[in-house]
């Protein structure tokens, strides 16, 4: 029997008698491959409730009576088993597990109309996954706007039983950053849907573990704000995690982003980071004073308390890529056992300059794969170019990829691939490239663009370059920040680069070291070129990580190999035309 | 071929020849039986939009871009299509179409998890059922509590081809009647399901057609209050629409209420207004100075116009029940040809007290049947008594019924039924009385309630008794009007009293000429007394029309004959239990 009850099965021992050998091997195939690995239950129910994620009170979308949703930590090789019940009263619900490949797994990948119909109201689905390799990760809402409406949580894979960090650290900390609005996410979706458009604007708080200061500064103080000098007791919703740490150790920060919008910048006052992991992949360690991170992406730094350990220190997160418009959210690197509430003698760190580019590609370009990673296999089978536009369609503001904005179609293409049904989604392939005379430094000569639902098909095993080309918005001389994530692989950061893609840039590509990200940003103008192998059977997004440019059609869909997956539990697809298929198929 | 494109189909005329009675024989299977019935094709998209009902700007719930949904006029034996697409990007959705009895179609009576899925979100449904009997009906969302973002609108179904109505007017005009919030109804929904408890309020406005005016009032300069006169040019979302009559003709005024909460009294300067409907059916008609409309009510009534041509009226519309924090709504009835903008001489009638109870009773108990209308059966099969109280569960505020407070099971009852899904719903039938004991004068001794999802079973063509039994809240000296519409059928009003219903009360009952309804209230700390026979078979909700009252579980299901329910369209059992037993029935 698989244990139920979060129980250990303990790994076969050195001192195994031959009887003990063989119940093992007959019970092995019941208690999965690994050695060690364990299944890991959790019953949770989503729901609305309110809460004060910045001293604001609003509504925020729980689990568990939690905001954000409760940590699952596990261990590389652990099976994590989720029965996600909808207790909302109108809305469905689906959870992505975020930099989580679901080798095998597709159908839990946690995506609407694409992987899985959205849970109803009401009714429970069970999420049944791998987390195969260790790392930082997270999990969050992927319908509407969900995420934006606080439904997220972490997701932390230590290494297997017996395995070892390629690192040491003393303790450590998990930073899951978000950003966070006073108006509802059902507000800000019809803004978006209107003519005219209605910008969502930006946050008004950043959150660190879902905590921030809408109405004071902790650090007022310092600066010239005008915000008043928060008066928090410590037990409040929105008072700030304290970083408790003893001197001269090293210590473990996880930071992951799970912003709607904002790129972030965090830094800690006197301490160098040394950057160790990105999106569950290690990387050759490289030192900043700060660290960029987009919405999507995971890091883990080293820090080491080597500081006056008589002084605290502030960690500070700034918006970065766009005018920022929120205020810093800050809390306390506290030297034990010095008084959390010892004020730091200096002010905090000071976010670099919004629109300081060079200093964000120099931090992007710095990344690159710990020696003996994965390397990218030399040359691809298919390469597609992905043009970033903003556009109009019948009046809306949508963005567009190759001139396509993605309109999901009810019927999740898991399902609708896997069962040839062929009037679930636009059956004709989406452009590959975009016309050689397209300026990406203007505003589009023709900003009219169609919505469309085509999916990128690509044979089992094929490796795929993707050059992401980042192109001028409906205004001139404006062009902006995307980080694109894709959904059930990793891939190689093979190069960024300025303008538009050309030949010229391909020996600029990294084959050597480049890093594997799930996640990977195209700055203003630029492109971004990736490779990865279509090696995982399923149907898989792949869009920009900010909410609101998904929801105006910023994605594309891939799908590989969908004939070999096994077992789609039908409460993944009892929506749209899949349910009727199922219906007749019986 | 049925026609689709809305035209008519004419009924057999008198001068037919031989040829073409035998081409109409041949024909008429495929154009309905009824002579002159037609289909009604609607194709409608349910969104959320901005509008400024009470001329501030909010997000409303709309159809096809409009708020209120579009208006279905029809005749009585015409069979309505709409086809309903969800275009919200995480709600489900369905349309109760209130008043119509959906003989035959128990599976389009729009109630979610009751008679259908919800409609998930970018999926279609198609509604097909016949509005048998003229009347003054309205449309509503029935899932969650969308009714009070604004889902509904008005469906109208004229005598048919040929027929008359028992009265004459030369015009008519149609008034749907709401209250409206400026929180959203997801708000107030968490509010709702908070400990501690956050009720709704009253609403800011009162709306007439989806128009009100918040900010200011149309007769400022008739009265003491504090809101400045509305400088309205007319064309507003929220002007006011005008009635505009010739002197000396009689007008048919249909009036519905879809309000959330407000008990509503209107009445018309200077004019008497003669009752002659009620929720479809033809009263006995009565003069009154100003009408009782309680929500889920509909009536028609006559007005003449026979004040001074030279003058304008005032129509308005005032809260009834609980103490008014919320304006009038006003309009105006316009002596053509003098100008609409001329004001009335005299301020706008005053609505009555809101508690004077006696004036709510002597309307109500003034409306019997029109000679001639169907009575009811001398005697009841069954009788239950439906106590109704506030209660706490597990530190929640609820409504519950015989101390069981309503909560919907994920799988519709009419599929769950229908296939015997004993897993899908409490299978032990609720309480049909409660302890002779019980003192409604008081609050609960014990508050604590239960949830629970059980039906009241009855054998088709049971002749049923419902007493509906008033209480004490859970605070002292505080009991509520109720106003409880029950689906799939009418029933016999069969009479209205104080205190706790008793043997002695049965004397007092009506069975000669009561009006027959789909909506009665309770008074506080009274009874009101239904017959009805349980001929139509299906799964029907039986509720108070209050809807943060149903959310909160002021409800119970009745079903009868559920095995002889044929063709359930698939689409309606999509979900829950149901979808997986369909998965396997093939």
């Amino acid at each position: 029997m698989v244990p139920t009850d979060g129980s250990m099965v303990r790994p076969i021992s050195r001192g195994l008698t031959l009887r003990a050998f063989i119940i093992w091997c007959i019970l092995l195939p019941f208690i999965g491959i690994s050695s060690g690995a364990k299944t890991r239950h959790f019953k949770w129910e989503v729901e609305y409730m309110y809460w004060s994620p910045d001293c604001i009170e609003h509504v925020v979308m729980g689990i568990n009576g939690q905001f954000p949703g409760p940590t699952i930590r596990a261990k590389a090789g652990d099976t994590i088993v989720v029965e996600l019940t909808n207790k909302l009263s109108t809305e469905g619900v689906v959870i992505h597990w975020h930099g989580i490949r679901q080798l095998g797994t597709p159908w839990a990948d946690g995506t609407a109309f694409i992987s899985q119909c959205a849970i109803n109201s009401g009714e429970t689905f069970h999420y049944r996954f791998k987390v195969d390799r260790a790392g930082t990760y997270f999990y969050h809402g992927h319908l509407g706007m969900q995420r934006s409406a606080g439904l997220y949580g972490s997701l932390i894979v230590d290494v297997a039983e017996g395995e070892k960090e390629p690192f040491h650290y003393d303790g450590e900390f998990n930073l899951l950053l978000s950003d966070w609005w006073h108006k509802s996410v059902h507000e800000q979706e019809v803004g978006l849907s209107s003519i005219p458009f209605r910008w969502i604007g930006e946050p008004q708080s950043l959150l660190i573990n879902g905590r921030g200061q809408y109405n004071c500064s902790l650090a007022a103080q310092y600066s010239n704000t005008t915000s008043s000098q928060c008066k928090l007791r410590g037990n409040e919703q929105c008072a700030p995690q304290i970083l408790h740490v003893r001197p001269n150790k090293t210590y473990r920060l996880r930071v992951a982003s799970s912003t709607a919008l904002a790129s972030l910048n965090l830094a800690i006052g006197n301490h160098k980071m040394v950057v160790v992991e990105a999106d569950g992949n290690y990387l050759q360690p490289f030192a900043v004073n700060d660290l960029d991170i987009y919405s999507g992406e995971s890091y883990s730094v080293l820090i080491t308390t080597d500081q006056d350990p008589s002084k605290n220190y502030w960690l500070s997160l700034g918006v970065r890529g766009r005018l920022p418009a929120t205020p810093p959210a800050l809390t306390i690197l506290n030297y034990q056992p010095i008084s959390a509430s010892k004020f730091p003698t200096s002010p905090p760190p000071v976010t670099p300059r919004w629109n300081d580019y060079d200093h964000s590609k120099k931090f992007s370009k710095s990344i690159f794969a710990l020696m003996g990673s994965p390397k990218p296999p030399k040359s691809y089978d298919r390469r597609i170019t992905l043009l970033n536009t903003q556009n109009k369609i019948d009046g809306f503001t949508k963005w567009a990829i190759n001139n396509v904005s993605l309109a999901l179609p009810p019927t999740p293409y898991l399902g609708s691939i896997k069962y040839g049904l062929r009037n679930a989604f636009d059956q004709k392939s989406p452009p590959e490239n975009f016309p050689n005379s397209y300026d990406v430094t203007k505003p589009p000569i023709n900003p009219n663009s169609t919505t469309g639902s085509g999916v990128y098909m690509f044979g089992l095993n094929t490796t795929v370059d993707v050059i992401l080309q980042n192109a001028n918005a409906l205004s001139d001389n404006v062009s902006e920040i995307h980080p694109w994530h894709l959904h059930g692989h990793d891939f190689w950061v093979l190069g960024y680069g300025e303008g538009k893609f050309s030949a010229k840039d391909e020996k600029k590509l990294n084959f050597k070291n480049p890093p594997l990200r799930n996640t990977a940003v195209i700055f203003p103008y630029g492109w971004t070129a990736l490779r990865y192998v279509a090696d995982n059977p399923g149907v898989w997004a792949f869009h920009c990580h900010i909410e609101p440019h998904l929801h105006m059609g910023m994605g594309v869909v891939f799908a590989e190999g969908v004939h070999h997956v096994k077992s789609i539990p039908n409460e993944a697809l009892s929506c749209g035309l899949t349910a009727k298929f199922l219906n007749k198929k019986g």
